[in-house]
């Protein structure tokens, strides 16, 4: 990232970087291997009841035994086995109570001479001095040995051992109240950017508060670096100066084991970490052939490594996940934790360039045994291509991508058994379908609920291979007028469907609030001065706009925009609202929720269409349960723009 | 567990308990479930940045778009795609800065009326206030859209998500800088038992100081409670005194969300917690048909669920994890994270108790692709039996146990990469596995050595049935005097290996220091006054016994102890240190960790013997190289006892 400076000064002053020759990803991660090595923690010494999480930095051997006695394993009485010999049902034998047998509760030391237990059960109390038994003890009967956990001086943890509750357990049994462990790195977190804003209020001392974009990178990194076991230390966000960011990293080098400095490492103007790592240390590697996280950088200043991370966030997390991680768990001599793999077959088409290791963000579905993976937006700019994601799948650089069905690994994000929970609808977008997930989320233990929006067509589509369990669709038929049944038979053929009705709801032009350029309908959408945005081919909305055209015989050809398409009403609003267009087709909640006016078209049917076979699956009937549900039907009314009086009832044709 | 005292009237006087009707697993965890219900977490407000792994109490629809304004995706220019057009390689156009052209960095807000951004190498300087492109520009090209990544109004997160370090981007980039979480559940754990300590100095008030067992499980069950996202408030230990745990349980139960009284619930005379909560409240269960944790009980105080955890470790882990993690998570909404499992073999018959639930330890071992698991003490006492456990076999109540080689499923407490990466040794005992292991884990990628302690013969075996990597054996041919050899001909028919030499050892009378019954040979194990301690047969120990034995002529019936069998090197020399017998035979090493006074018998040789099929696995490759280095010959040597000049040699019969 850079500064919001557009003057030509600013250009051709500036030097302009290009990569460095750039690396593989292996090559990269070899490099890795090497400048971890810099990293050198020290030990400390501390209490085995904080100790958890930590990795212990020297063999521990056991300094007492566990028990350290022989020690009764029941309740009962003690006693010597050889005094109990020839005790039967038929011969009974009197024990002296504080001679022969001793009461002894689970865990108290076997008094002296003694080397058995008697259960309290199978002990008759004659009078106060006398015990009766029936049955012989044999040596050591009940008895845990002393040792039976820990023996002293064996070994109970080797070196580099990560410490957890059960191994605090065994520590303190073995004799420990301290242990000697590694020291948690320590991550200097250096964020960069004049365009950027702090958003902790209680951060003293940045330089860029008030308005900006919010600096978000220094925080899922600290995330990351915590649930890393390690410690991050971030500064704040310096702006591009080089002399500021060079005295900022200078200044705090001493006290850390690694610095990772936040955007900058591109190759734009304003671009400086590579230049102040050059200065002052050495760049190893700048570029790596990797989307995202291309342009990262390693360094070396101070005989500590310096890790440029790319200013996009998904660029950012796959450069930590793959450049910092793997030095992080090397420097505590612990293997970096793998994620769980799955075998998925992609929805459609993968490609990928040539030459490049691509991370593509995945949401993965679990229909009739099989999983599919659906590709997430791929811009690095993209959080939540991160946090819907369920898994990553890795195209690696000698691959052109994937076809439609090749099966391939992905990386799992989520648990498997929350993807399992999770019912797939795809199709077309409508709000309501963010109180269905919600409402869902709430049961215990709850049902997942993913919808993905490619227009009511897609949905169908999704239906006949098997890629999803619900369809959500408002198609009109021109021809009769008909929602949703005559597609059905149309490209269902031979697939048995559930129609159940969703909402009725209200499809109308969206206008800036005002409505300035006083559109009354379609028809001004042919205005020379009107701009307007489009929904993709397929969707019920453009389905519903092409016979609403058709109807009042109006050209498409002459409106202006009518070839941008969006993907969902919310991106549609968002265009107008943002003044990129004037209008756009919609539904009123959508409307609603940017701020803006609405012209109503007409009045729509939107169904759900599930698969016989899933009807009585648990987790659709769960979804059945909700939308049916009167706290479901009161939230949708809340929206505005929907009829919900026939909501969850089953349609027949 | 129970107080110390022995005498009679600390009986009689004290009402015993008898269990409840005892519950099945599955009618406490519909228990459970209910009982959970009494737990309402309030919520509370947090910065965004500290919310880590907190559950999101309430939808979270963004505030604000991101970006928050059309921006540029690439450093170059904004332009107006109209005004490019026509732009071609033969027909360059000029732009003019400042009017039709403003300078942009990745990020930077697009200039008003501008719609898409010319790469800053498609760009030619013609002089400071111009500009040549020689390619037409589309709308929006290069430009990220307001809202790519998030719309404004829509739902980031539904209720009940558990915050990762992505989500804390996508919440920031949604324009919230504080987020409403659910409070985190306040566990009060409450350990009593008069013969405890606590072990931590620092914990005031704590009426067990000095001398005693340390007090561990509540410490295991905070590390629990903090990585289930709870907050553990550990009171110190209570004597076993109904009306001080009382007190302390009523007088702390208003501030907490569940309470855990440790020990005390089972049928001892000394075990309170049941009658306390009948005093205060209800008890639902009382004794669950599982093993370990048969004696937990729940109950209910002032509608909060109180849980009575058994007093032995292992059987207060599984009522923690099969009762109160399930609470806690059902109460922050949350489902319980299931463990990875994997399908495996046991390498023995496993009997279970019919009508009970058993949740046995097992070692997981890869040999050759096929995963086998080996059970580990099952004594409920064995903390140890959870920290070298690598996985749990759950043996269901209508079972009465697995045969060998019967598949069934492991719950993985490791990932599944360390069992990978474990070399596993089965066979005799001996002291320098602990170095070798301990060397092994400070490589890095650190390799993992697990050795199973069964004896040199059930070495050979497990070779045989293909168990384990690497046996180890001190196998003492009688007839000809030759080690080993004659042991792999006559058990490893057809089956290839390497004889890899590790040690040339001292075996020996180990006896109390200072000698007080004047053992001077195995002679003298004969004598009336004299007990011992045999090791178990088909060790090298035992073998080497009973020759040595056989030449001087002497009747082994005549040892008092012969019968009795333990299997390591360390119990033996354990059990005479304590006093419990006055003698047993092992290797110097063993005799001088725990302090006693040697008296040589013989040296032997210790091999590792290794099937060919296994000598070229890296990971067997680095144990070779590891016991040739001099760091651990050094090592060796340092314990005493030992020779090692022929150290790692491949010997040939």
């Amino acid at each position: 990232m850079g500064g919001v400076d557009g003057s030509f000064d600013n250009w051709v002053v500036m030097k302009r970087h290009i990569y460095l020759k750039k690396k593989t990803l292996e090559e990269a991660e070899a490099i890795v291997s090497e400048v971890a090595k810099l990293i050198r923690l020290e030990t400390e010494t501390i209490p085995v009841i904080q100790s958890l999480g930590r990795v212990i930095a020297e063999p521990v051997f056991a300094r007492i035994s566990s028990p350290p006695f022989h020690c009764a394993a029941m309740d009962g009485i003690a006693v010597r086995a050889e005094t109990t010999y020839g005790a039967t049902e038929e011969s009974a034998k009197t024990l002296i109570l504080g001679k022969e047998a001793a009461f002894v509760n689970t865990g108290n030391p076997l008094p002296e001479g003694m080397n058995a237990v008697i259960m309290i059960e199978d002990v008759h109390i004659l009078d106060p001095g006398r015990l009766e038994i029936r049955e012989a003890a044999h040596p050591w009967q009940h008895v845990r040995a002393i040792g039976e956990d820990v023996i002293a001086t064996e070994m109970v943890f080797p070196e580099n051992h990560k410490i957890t509750p059960y191994d605090i357990g065994a520590l303190l049994a073995s004799g420990y109240s301290e242990v000697n462990v590694r020291k948690e790195p320590r991550v200097f977190i250096l964020p960069t950017g004049s365009e950027l804003r702090d958003p902790d209020p209680a951060s003293a001392g940045g330089e860029n508060r008030g308005p900006g974009i919010v600096e978000y990178n220094s925080y899922v990194l600290s995330g990351l670096i915590m649930q890393d076991g390690a410690i991050p230390v971030r500064h704040p966000i310096v702006k591009d100066d080089p002399a500021r960011i060079k005295k900022a990293l200078l200044s705090n080098i001493a006290g850390v084991d690694l610095v990772l400095v936040l955007a900058g490492s591109s190759a734009g103007s304003e671009d400086y970490t590579r230049s102040i790592i050059e200065e002052s240390g050495d760049v190893l590697v700048h570029g790596i052939s990797m989307m995202p996280g291309k342009p990262a950088l390693i360094g070396r200043i101070k005989e500590r490594p310096v890790i440029g991370i790319p200013g996009y966030p998904v660029s950012a997390v796959i450069a930590y996940e793959r450049l910092v991680r793997p030095m992080l768990f090397q420097s505590l001599h612990v293997t970096v934790p793998e994620r769980r793999k799955l075998r998925v077959s992609p929805t459609g088409k993968l490609p990928s360039k040539l030459g490049t290791e691509e991370f593509l963000r995945v949401k993965v579905a679990h229909v009739e045994g099989k999983f599919f993976a659906t590709p997430l937006p791929r811009g690095s700019g993209v959080i939540t291509s991160l946090t819907r994601a369920d898994g990553i799948i890795r195209i690696p650089s000698l691959s052109e991508g994937l076809a439609e069905n090749e099966e391939t690994e992905v990386e799992l994000l989520k648990p498997v058994e929350e993807i399992i929970n999770t019912v797939v609808m795809v199709g077309s977008h409508d709000l309501t379908l963010d109180i269905l997930s919600n409402l869902l989320g709430k049961i215990y233990p709850p049902i997942f609920f993913s919808s993905h929006h490619v227009g009511s067509l897609g949905g169908l589509l999704a239906i006949k291979k098997k890629f999803c369990h619900i369809a959500g669709a408002h198609l009109l038929d021109p021809g009769t007028g008909e929602y949703n049944f005559p597609y059905i038979r149309q490209h269902l053929k031979g697939i048995e469907v559930k129609v159940i009705h969703l909402v009725f709801r209200e499809q109308g032009l969206m206008v800036r609030q005002g409505n300035p350029k006083k559109i009354r309908g379609l028809k001004d959408l042919l205005r020379k001065e009107v701009s307007f945005i489009n929904r993709q081919k397929g969707s019920g909305t453009r389905i519903l706009l092409d016979h609403s055209l058709k109807n009042l015989s109006l050209d498409s050809a002459q409106i202006k925009g009518y070839e941008k398409e969006e993907f969902t009403h919310m991106a549609v609003a968002s265009a107008v609202a943002s003044g990129v267009v004037d209008a756009g087709l919609g539904i009123l909640s959508a409307s609603k929720a940017a701020g803006l006016d609405f012209i109503p078209v007409a009045t729509e049917r939107y169904d759900l269409i599930i698969p016989s076979s899933h009807i009585e699956d648990e987790k659709v009937q769960k979804v059945l349960e909700t939308i049916r549900s009167e706290e479901f039907k009161a939230m949708v009314l809340r929206m505005g723009g929907y009829d919900v009086s026939r909501t969850g009832e089953e349609l027949t044709e």
